[in-house]
C-alpha cells in the first residue's frame, strides 16, 4: 500500500537555506511542499515574486526555482497555522527561531537548522545513520513539553562533516583528542548580509563568531552516550578548533587531527572511513551513495571540485596519514570537504526527515 | 669612520622571489647591488629587458622596479665569476642552488631562499633575532668545506611566521606540541608554473608538494640547540602540520595550537609575544619596529590587512586563546600572519645579511 | 533503419578542450569515440593515467571523466593512423593543428577548434544554425586539395556568442557596426600555461593576444555570403572590439553595441532574439532547447548563473536597450554570456558534427 | 605670509568614502579636519570606538586610520552646526545629501560626493584641471540660493577616469561619439550593504543601477560649456556605456571607443594625453605628478598594477588604437584604469578643494 505523502511547509522559504530546501523537495517522492513562510515584508506575495523583490536577483541555487513553488503564496510565519501541515522545516535565525518553533512543535514535528535549541536535555542534535538512537529523546521531550510535535534541529554545518568522518573511527578506535581547523565557504554566511565582497577578496577572516564553540560542544553531543531518558551524556573526547573564512562560494574544508584510543595504522582507518554504510541496503531518497568517500589523490579533496559529490551529500576525505604529535595510541589526521548548504543544511534536513519516517517519528 | 659597503649580487634576478630582492636592496644604506645573474635564456640583456621578454608584464612587485637596477646586465648565474663581490643572494630552484651556490661559497658567503641544503648538519637555517646563536656553525662550516664563504639558507616561507612566534614561547614556558594549518597564498608558488587560476578560484587545494615535512623538520632545527661544532640538536617539540593554498595573493595564514611545558595564561602568552624584542635597542635598516604584533581585535590578523604590517616584516599575532585539548602544562592557541616574500623569504633574507654582518660573519 | 555510429577520434585529448570532447561525447546516441590522441609524451599510457601523470589532479571538467574512455590508449598525434575513423575532432594549438589536421583531412572529415584555416578561402568557419548554408564550400575544399575528407573549424569562443546573437539580428534589420568589449573566462587560455593566478586575482587583464583580430575577422566571414565555390564574401559590417580577461572561471560576457541599417524597436528585436529558431523541428542531441535566450532582469545575464544555460549551449541575452550613439537607422545594446569550453568550443563542435552528419557531410 | 590654514568637516566621515576623506586629509599642509559627522547612532561616540562598534573591523583603507583623528567625537550630522568651519566635505547617501547639504551651504563651501545636487542647472560637477571655468557658476548659484557657501560636486567614480582622458582628446581634435564599458570594482558600492561576496565570486554583474545615465549625463555636462550665468550647455557629443561589477577590489577600468571631428593619428592622440598637464608648474598637495600616464605595454594598465599610480590620482591608459568603426574624421580606442575611491571619490574631492582655494573661491 501507498504510503501518503507528507504535507510539509518551509520557514524562512525567501532565505538562502530556505531556498535550499526548495530544491531538496523539488519533486520528492514522499514529501509534498504545500506552505511557505516568511516574514512579514514578504508575506502576501507569490514565491517568485517575493524573492524578485529586492528589484535584482535573489534566487542563489544553481538550480532553477522549481516552477510549481514560485506560484505558492508566502505566508507570513508568525501567524501561519500549523493545519493542514504534517512537518516543519525551518530555516529561520535563531532569535526568530527561539519563537516560531515551539509554536509549531506544539503541532507537527519541527526540524530545524537553527542552533536555538540543539543544547536543550531534551533535544538530540541528529544526523542520520550517524547518531539515530538518540532520536528516542524524542518521546521523551514530547511528553515533558507536552507537545503533539516536537524540535530537532541539525548540526551547525562546520559540525556536520566533522562528526560524519569521526563516528567510523570513534566506533572502531575510539577518540581522545580532535584539534580542527575550518576553511569555511561564504554561503555558510548567508546573504543578508552576509559576508562583504570587500572583506574576503584576497583575504582570509580568521574568526566567525560562535562557530568554534558550537563545533566542539555539537561534536561532542552528537558522539555522546543516550542516558535513557535523562539525555544525553556528551562524548569524552576532547575538540578544539580555529574557524576561518575563505573566498570560495560553497563547500566547507576542515584540517583534522586526531588522537585514538586504541592502535590503528592509516590503513586501519582508511577501511573504517570507506566502509562506513550506515543505512545497509536501505535506500533513503536524499541519501548519497556513500557517506564517506576517501580519496587518495593528495591535491584532493578541494571545495569546487568535491562538493557536489552524491548531490552534495558525500563528505569527500582526502590526504590521510598518520598523526602522532597529538597522543594517543594512535592517530590520523585528514582534510576534509563537505557541501555546508547540502548536507550540512537543507538537504541534510530532508534526508533527516526521510529516515525519522522510516523509523516512525512522523506519525 | 664610515663602514665599506657590501657588494651583492642576487642569483635568480628574474623570478618573483629575486624580484623581492631588487626590491629590498633599493636604497640600502649598507648593502650595493653590482650583479644579478639568471639562466642563460636571460644572460647578455639588460635586467629591464630581461623582465619584459615574454612580451607581457613580468614584473610581479607593487614596488616599481628599481631604475638603478634595470640598466644592470644580467648574467648566466652558471658561469658568473664572484669575483669583485662580498656576498651573494640566491634565489634559485633548489637543484640549481645545489650546483650553484657550493660554487660561490668557496669565495663568498651565500645567503639563500632554497632548501637545498638547509638539512645539512654544518648548516645553520638562520632567522635573525631567533636563533642567532646557529651563527657559530658557520665557522665549523667554512673549515670542514675549506671554504673562505659559507651557506646560510632562511626558512622556508611557511616556517618562519610560526618560528619567531613559537621562540618567546619556548624561551618563556617550553614548548610540547605544536599543531599547525596553513592557509597560504598564491605567490609563495612563484609563477613559472606556479598557481593557474583555474585550479585556485573558488577554490582551496589542500596539499603543497613537501611543504609539510620542511616546516615540521625546519621548526625543530631552528627551536634546537647548538652542541659544539657538531651541529644542531631538534629541539623536543612535536610538530604537525596541514599545509594548504587558497585564493590570496600574498601573506600566510597559519592556525597555531601549542602545549606548553609549564604553566601560562593566555595573558602570560600574550605578554611574552609582544615583548618579544630580539634586537633591543639596535636598529637594522630592515627590521619592523615590532618583530610580533599582537592584535585584540577577533577578526585579525587578516592576509590582506596585514601582511604589510612592518614593512612586511612583522609577524602579525591574532585570536590568542586558551588550548587545552592537546596536553601540556597549559596551552594557546593562535592565527598569525606572515609575508611570505618580505620576511618569509628576500627581505628576511636581507635583515639576516644586516645581522651577519653586525655579527662579524661578513668580514 | 538505424544508421550506423561515427567512429570518431579526438585530438589533443589530454588537454582541457580535448578533456570537453570527451564529456560531450560521453553517451552519444550517434558518435563513437574510438581512439584518443595527444603528444609524443603521453602516447602509449592510458588516458586516465596520462591525465593524472604530473602528479597532480589535471580532469578540469566538472563532470566525472567517462570511465569507459579512462581506458583507451593514447596514442601519439603526430603518428595515429586514420584507419578506422569516419571523423576527427581537433583540440590542438594552431601550430599541431597547421601539420596535423591536413594529415587527417586527407582521408576523414576533420573539425576543428583551433585558428588554423580558419582564414584560408576555401574554409568555412561553421557555427550550425547560423551559416550552414557555408557548408557548400566543403565540396570546392575536397576538391580543390584532393581530399577525401575537409578540414572545417568552428569559430574563436569569443566569436560564437557574438555571432549567434547577430544572426537573427542581421537577418531581421540588417547590421551596421558592431562594438564590443569581452569579459572573458579564465579556462579560454586553458591551463598550461594558462593563466595564472597571480596575474588574475583581484585584477583583469585588458589584452588577449590576437583575440580582437580574430572576433572582428570571423564575425565578418560567418554573417558573410557564400560566393558560389569562389568562397565567402565577408559581411559588410564594421566590428570594433576590446577583449578582456576577468576572474572568472568559465563564461564569457560580452557588452555588444549593435547599429541597424533598418528602424527597429528595442521590442522588435527581443522578439528577433527571441525567435531564432534555426533547426525548427529538428532535434539534435547536442542542441539546446533555445539558441538564445533573453532575460528581462537587468542584473542578468551572470556568468556564473548563466554559463550553464541549455547544457552550456544556450546563448543568454540581457539587458536589451536601444542604442543611438553608433548611427544606423536604430540600434540596440546587450549583454550575452557564452559558455566558452561547451558551444564556444568542444560541444560546440560536436553539435555541428551533429549537424553535418544531418546535411549529408559525414559520408 | 602664511595662509591660515581651512578648517574642514567630513560628513559621513564613517562610512567607506568618508573614511578615504581622513586619509586623504591626514597631515594635509592647508586643511584640518576639525569635526567628522555620521548619522545618529554613531554620534556621541570617539571616531576609533565608532567605527569598531559592530564588533569586527570597520576600518576599510589600507592606510592606519590616523591617530589624531581617531579621538575626534563623532557629531550627529542631522544637528551639527557650521560654526567654526571653513569647508565642508559631504560622503553621504544621495537621500541624506539632499537635505544636509543646503543646511551647511548657507554658511559654508560644501563638496560632496553625492549624485544630489550634480544635474541642477546651476551646480557644476567640477574636475580640477578638466572644467575650472565651470566654476565661475558659483557665484551665480550663491546669488540665486542667497547662500553664503555653496555645493559643488564631483562626478560619478566611473565618470571621473573618461572625462580627463576625453578632454585632451576633445580640446585637440573634437568629440563626435563615445561608446563605454565598464568593469567596475567591489569597493565603488560601499560596503553597507555593499556588493556581497556570493553575487560577485567567479562572476560578473552586469548592471550598476542608474550608473550609465549618470555617465552618459555627467560627461557631457563635464565637457560642456558655459553659458554666462545660465548654466551649462552639455557637450555635443554622443554617449553610450554599459557598467558591469568585477571581482576586483579598487580602481575601475574601462574600455573606451571614441570618434573624433578632426583627423587624428594614435600619436597625435597619444601625445595629447600626454602632455594633459593642465596645472602647468602649480603644485597641489594631492595632484599626481601626471594627470594621465599613457602605457605602451598592451598587457596594462591593471587595476591591481596601476590603480595607485600618482597615488591614486593618475588615470593610467593604455591599449591606444585606431578605432574607425564609429565613424566621425578619425577614431581611438583604449583602455583606462582610474582609481574610484582616490581621485574618483573623496581624495579628488581634497584635489578640488586646493584648486578651488587657490582661485580664490574658498574666502
Amino acid at each position: 500500500m501507498a504510503r501518503a505523502r507528507i504535507r510539509c511547509a518551509v520557514l524562512g522559504a525567501t532565505g538562502v537555506a530556505g531556498q535550499q530546501f526548495l530544491v531538496a523537495l523539488d519533486g520528492h517522492p514522499d514529501f509534498e511542499l504545500v506552505k511557505v513562510a516568511a516574514s512579514e515584508r514578504s508575506a502576501g506575495k507569490r514565491y517568485g515574486d517575493a524573492i524578485r523583490d529586492a528589484g535584482h536577483e535573489k534566487w542563489y541555487c544553481r538550480e532553477p526555482l522549481p516552477a510549481a513553488f514560485a506560484a505558492l503564496p508566502v505566508e507570513d510565519a508568525s501567524t501561519m497555522s500549523a493545519d493542514g501541515l504534517d512537518l516543519v522545516f525551518a530555516a529561520v535565525e535563531s532569535d526568530a527561531a527561539r519563537v516560531l518553533e515551539p509554536r509549531f512543535a506544539e503541532k507537527v514535528p519541527v526540524l530545524s537548522t537553527a542552533s536555538a535549541f540543539r543544547y536543550e536535555h531534551d533535544v538530540p542534535i541528529l544526523i542520520p545513520g550517524v547518531n539515530g538512537d538518540h532520536a528516542k529523546l524524542i518521546d521523551a521531550q514530547k511528553k515533558r513539553r507536552n507537545w503533539r510535535g516536537f524540535i530537532v534541529p541539525g548540526p551547525n554545518c562546520t559540525t556536520t562533516g566533522m562528526a560524519i568522518t569521526l563516528k567510523p573511527l570513534a566506533d572502531a578506535f575510539g577518540l581522545e583528542k580532535v584539534v580542527m581547523t575550518s576553511l569555511q565557504a561564504t554561503s555558510g554566511a548567508g546573504r543578508s548580509p552576509g559576508v562583504a565582497a570587500l572583506d574576503i577578496l584576497d583575504n582570509v577572516i580568521p574568526y566567525i563568531s560562535k562557530e568554534e564553540e558550537k563545533v566542539e560542544r555539537e561534536t561532542r553531543k552528537i558522539l555522546g552516550r543516550l542516558d535513557g531518558s535523562e539525555g544525553i551524556v556528551p562524548a569524552d573526547v576532547s575538540v578544539s578548533c580555529t574557524c576561518t573564512r575563505v573566498p570560495v562560494l560553497d563547500g566547507h574544508t576542515e584540517c583534522v587531527f586526531v588522537a585514538l584510543k586504541s592502535r590503528a595504522s592509516v590503513d586501519d582507518a582508511r577501511r573504517a572511513l570507506r566502509e562506513f554504510a550506515p543505512f545497509g541496503d536501505q535506500r533513503f531518497p536524499s541519501a548519497p551513495a556513500r557517506m564517506i568517500e576517501v580519496l587518495d589523490d593528495p591535491y584532493r579533496p578541494q571545495p569546487r571540485l568535491d562538493r557536489d559529490a552524491g548531490g552534495g551529500m558525500t563528505t569527500v576525505v582526502g590526504r590521510l596519514r598518520e598523526e602522532s604529535t597529538l597522543g594517543g595510541a594512535s592517530g590520523v589526521k585528514y582534510v576534509l570537504v563537505s557541501h555546508n548548504t547540502r548536507m550540512g543544511a537543507a538537504k541534510g534536513m530532508v534526508l533527516l526527515a526521510e529516515w525519522l519516517r522510516d523509523a516512525g517519528h512522523l506519525g
